[in-house]
């Protein structure tokens, strides 16, 4: 008898949402996802209750058997877990730094290991800084300038940009390729300016790599807080000969086992088309990691379960994707989009957020023109959201690798002004991700979602593979 | 021959700013209040070393000197004030409050006073509740269900209206008149949910009116916090007969004098033609008014001092106004509007920014359907700054009374999401404002007063002039 209720429940619900308009079915989503959504409370754990969590640590697998215990208490239709090896570096104890402007005379400053460097001596490393601009500047200078020294690259994030990835694109090289470079020149060490536009104390890490340079070639690389890069700056125009101190212990150890944790509505008419939403689980260790990227899963776990709730019954498999390991390696979107290969799965679409839990603005998307023009038609229902933004133009690091011929990937889109305060710094932590800001979000994705489910994309030739 | 080369330098940048296309123009603007803009340090002083400035308060005076002093030093054409008489309310000492669950058994809550309420007898009040969901409710109440009790106002802000304004604007009537109609029933007292979205522990204050309601039927009103408030709903349930305590000692004085802040730089060649831009310069006592509305503030001064930088002589005047006793009496953009009729002065345009210091997102118009196609036709140019929201209606309360019957009113649209965690409360705060949102949002009314002086308003009727 209560069976038979529950069915009759979920005809009139199924029937409900066939019979709406698509306005009314967004109307649906976006107020189930502000009065009833599931995000932020699942943030508030993956943050306060788990913290942090680098690839190989002990806090990614709580958080990969958190988020599967969650997703299995939604009723999806299957919920795995996709292992993948992912690299393993950790920080070692707290780094510590000071500027020397005399012997005997220190003032302390605030560094940060960047991901995958390698350690100082036990004793700490001192050396004279040569400021450049980058890594330009850098190949511009003599080795003679830079051979035993302390490179320091100080080239800040540009205020003029208004979407601030841009001006993190701008300078995220010399945090990624400084120490490589200045490797190759006999440089001691390298420091970076924090990638922020806020002149504050935090230092922010984040990953760089020594590419195929020789061990012996090989230095320490750390981040500066953006207050002490000025400091130094300005301190070294007033005397070029000031030493800089500094002491880190973080190691590259082995590879070690970890998890995509995925979960799936399967279609009811084309099972075959796959619809993926995902964020990426690991997150820097210096925070808790809920802007980057606990924001961006917690909004996709959402997706199914808010599609679930507002009677929606999926044509195509919706799929959610946590990803392991973004941060530094990106194991886990390639092993997924590695065995959607083998499998000979059909990815027509994939969106990803990964750009903080800030108000949503829209989407951009990778893909055809003509398959752009389809999406665009729907924009207007986004209208009394407030969402305006479809442009082209990239989607998101984990959904990169299941680029196809003639699918879409795309990123959501939130207000980016306030990111990089919190990016990979101490700061990323739950208390700076407002309810309502996430909530909108994960309605967002979930608007786009459904109607990419109801029409497809593409659909003359929707029986298309994806390719590599 | 200095004063020859300060004369060449201005010369060039005149011209330099005349040759520019408008786009071009909109860009200088947008990189100046990104590299080299005010608003930030001054809002620092405005929060930080002067704080919440209650109309008639001394801080309201420091504010109305250090505005002035700042104006002062950008070498605009006038700067002065104009006097006002303005109310004063002060708090008094903390306000107190408990739950009596039982005789001898409380919960401590946290309240503040109502902006213009009366005190509670010194020993405080301690009386029963009556929960209801608004005004409406109440009027549906009998005398009896209500006489000598505690009327709790706890309708929640509509979380599902994208405008946070919006559902602010569907509750604001209890905490308004709500003392007022409960008065007419014979209540004790009236205690209303906190305006917040957020449930957290902080009250939020705000304006009330007895309207002419006689003495001894004025009651005292307070703001509980929205955590509080659904602890007393969910105790009444349990049992209707506990008793609230609350103490205040608030008290309305004598009006006293005040001052509307006006700085213009003076049209080149349509002096008489006036653009307006503000906020208002007094604040509630909780927080130090960061958002609401030292970012206004501090935004509209910035606009005159941003196109001086940038070489843009207005061919009209442009005019900053920091309005005096908005949050309570509105007594400042009455003075200044009657002081503009006085003097037939021809407002042509006035803007108020007084939504927080968020990202901007556009801006809403009181105004024609023919003025608002000509700014209609400006949009795309801010299109590279994210701004895309442009729509009729309302403006601001401080321009309101500027209203012609040909002239354009306009308000700075941010972002809503966050604004009512802080508004009235002790978190509008200073660290609560992002350097660069508060920049942008500068930069994108500097723009639009750009367009409106460079363009007029309608400018075939351009001297009419301005009307009650």
């Amino acid at each position: 008898m209560r069976n038979f209720f529950t069915i009759l429940i979920l005809l009139f619900s199924l029937n409900f949402a066939a019979s709406q308009t698509d306005a009314e079915v967004l109307k649906t989503i976006f107020d189930a996802s502000l009065t009833n959504g599931k995000s932020y409370e699942w943030l508030d754990h993956l943050s306060n209750r788990i913290g942090g969590r680098l690839s190989g640590s002990l806090n990614a697998e709580r958080a990969v058997e958190y988020t599967r215990k969650e997703l299995d208490s939604l009723g999806l239709d299957k919920v795995w877990l996709q292992p993948v090896m992912v690299p393993k570096w950790v920080r070692g104890t707290s780094e510590f730094a000071f500027i020397e402007t005399e012997p005997g005379e220190t003032l302390s400053v605030n560094i940060c290991a960047l991901g995958g460097s390698i350690a100082t001596y036990v004793e700490g490393l001192k050396a004279e800084v040569v400021e450049v601009s980058g890594i330009e500047d850098l190949k511009t200078r003599d080795r003679s300038e830079v051979e035993g020294k302390i490179v320091f690259y100080n080239r800040p994030m540009d205020p003029t940009l208004i979407n601030t990835f841009s001006a993190y694109g701008g300078c995220v090289d010399q945090r990624y390729a400084g120490a490589m470079e200045a490797g190759k020149l006999g440089a001691a060490a390298v420091l970076v300016r924090s990638m922020s536009h806020k002149i504050d104390d935090l230092p922010h890490t984040g990953s760089m790599s020594y590419g195929d340079l020789p061990n012996s070639e090989r230095i320490p690389s750390a981040a500066i807080s953006t207050r002490h890069a000025d400091l130094l700056s300005s301190l070294l125009k007033l005397n070029p000969k000031i030493k800089f101190y500094f002491k880190q212990n973080c190691r590259n150890l082995k590879d070690v086992q970890s998890y995509n944790v995925i979960g799936e509505i399967t279609g009811s008419e084309y099972p075959n088309e796959i619809i993926t939403v995902g964020g990426h689980l690991d997150s820097w260790d210096l925070g808790d990691g809920a802007h980057d990227d606990g924001a961006g899963c917690v909004q996709s776990m959402d997706v199914l379960r808010l599609m679930k709730n507002s009677g929606i019954r999926p044509k195509r498999t919706i799929r959610v994707v946590l990803f392991m390991n973004e941060e530094n390696g990106l194991r886990g979107a390639r092993k997924y989009a590695d065995v959607a290969k083998q499998k000979g799965e059909n990815h027509i679409f994939a969106l990803e957020s990964d750009s903080g839990g800030f108000t949503p603005r829209g989407f951009s998307f990778d893909c055809s023109e003509s398959n752009f023009n389809q999406i665009l038609s729907w924009k207007p229902l986004f209208k009394p959201y407030l969402i305006h933004y479809f442009e082209r133009g990239g989607s998101g690091a984990d959904v990169g690798p299941l680029k196809g011929d003639n699918n879409v990937l795309a990123g959501l889109r939130p207000d980016t002004q306030r990111y990089f305060d919190h990016h990979h710094a101490a700061s990323d932590t739950f208390d700076a991700v407002n309810k309502r800001e996430l909530e909108l979000g994960a309605a967002t994705m979930t608007a786009l979602v459904f109607l990419v489910d109801k029409y497809g994309i593409n659909p003359i030739q929707t029986n298309q593979q994806f390719k590599d």
